[in-house]
C-alpha cells in the first residue's frame, strides 16, 4: 500500500510518499510544492497543480494530512486553512481516502514523544526510511505523517475503501 | 461582462452571477452549494464539484470572493479558510481573474453603510437586480459581492486579463 503524507502550508507544502507492507515501510519519494502567483487564488492554483502532479506520478492508495494547530494568530490560521483545503481536495479528487492526524500523534508515533522538535523528526524519519533524504523540514514532516498513517490508519482504511468502491 | 460572486462557507457556500455592462447590471442566476460527505476532504470535494458546475453552466468572465473576517474563533476560521481555498481555486482553475473584497466594502457599496445587516443587503440586492430572488442570505451576499466587483473591479480587471492571455 502506498501512502501520501502531506504537511500543508500556503508558501511551502511538504509531501512524502512511502510504501507500507504489513509492519515494513520504505521510502518512495518526497518533496516540496512552493506556491507562486500574483494573488492568493493563483498561489492556491499553483499548489493544486503541483500536488496533482505528485499524485499522478506516484499513484498513492491513501493520503494523510496533518491536522492544523489552531492558534491565536487568526490571519495565519486562515492562510493555513486555505492551503489545507487544497491539500485535502487533491487526494479526494483522485479518489483516495484522506485521513487526518494531530501533530502530537504524528510526533508520538514517529519519535515516541508528543513534543519532538523538527531535528528529532528528521532524525527518526531517516532512521525509519533508510536511504531517504528529505527535501526539507516540511517534507520530513510529510513523511512522518505518512509513517503515522501506516501505523494507525493503514489497517482500517482498505475496508472503508472497499465499501466505497 | 459576467461576474461570479462567492460567499464562502464550509457548510453552505453562496454564489451569484450578474451581467455588467457599463453602469448597468442585471441578474443571471444565484444559488447555494451545500457540502456533503463523511469527512472534511469529501465535503470540500463536494463544494469543488458543485462550484465547478456553476462556473461551467454560467461561464463568468471574472470572479469575486468575500474576504474573511478573522475572529478569535480559531476553529471556525480554519473551517472557513478551507472552504475559502476551494472558492478561490475553482474560478482560478477556469482561468478567471479572482478579486477579493472586505465585507465592509461590499456592504458600503451595496447598502451605503459598512455595517448593514443581512436583511438590508437582501433588500438592496433585490432593488438593484430586479426580478432576482436570492436562494438564501448567503446567495444574497454572493450577489452583493458581484455587484461590488462590478462597481470597483470591473473596469480594471479586463486589462490585467489581456496581459495574461
Amino acid at each position: 500500500m502506498r501512502i501520501l503524507g502531506i504537511d500543508p502550508g500556503l508558501r511551502t507544502l511538504g509531501w512524502g510518499v512511502i510504501e507500507s507492507a504489513g509492519p515494513r515501510i520504505g521510502h518512495v519519494a518526497n518533496g516540496l510544492c512552493r506556491s507562486d502567483g500574483d494573488d492568493l487564488a493563483e498561489r492556491l492554483l499553483s499548489l493544486f497543480r503541483q500536488l496533482g502532479e505528485v499524485v499522478a506520478r506516484h499513484r498513492p492508495d491513501q493520503a494523510a494530512v496533518e491536522q492544523t494547530f489552531v492558534n491565536k494568530d487568526g490571519a495565519g490560521t486562515l492562510k493555513l486553512g486555505q492551503a489545507r483545503g487544497i491539500a485535502l481536495l487533491v487526494p479526494a479528487l483522485a479518489g483516495l481516502p484522506v485521513s487526518e492526524y494531530a501533530p502530537n500523534r504524528v510526533k508520538k508515533t514517529v519519535v515516541g514523544v508528543g513534543h519532538a522538535d523538527k531535528a528529532q523528526i528528521l532524525h527518526m524519519v531517516r532512521l525509519q526510511l533508510p536511504g531517504c533524504d528529505p527535501a526539507g523540514p516540511d517534507a520530513a514532516d510529510a513523511l512522518a505523517i505518512a509513517i503515522c498513517h501506516a501505523h494507525h490508519g493503514g489497517a482500517l482504511r482498505p475496508a472503508l475503501r472497499a465499501v466505497r468502491a
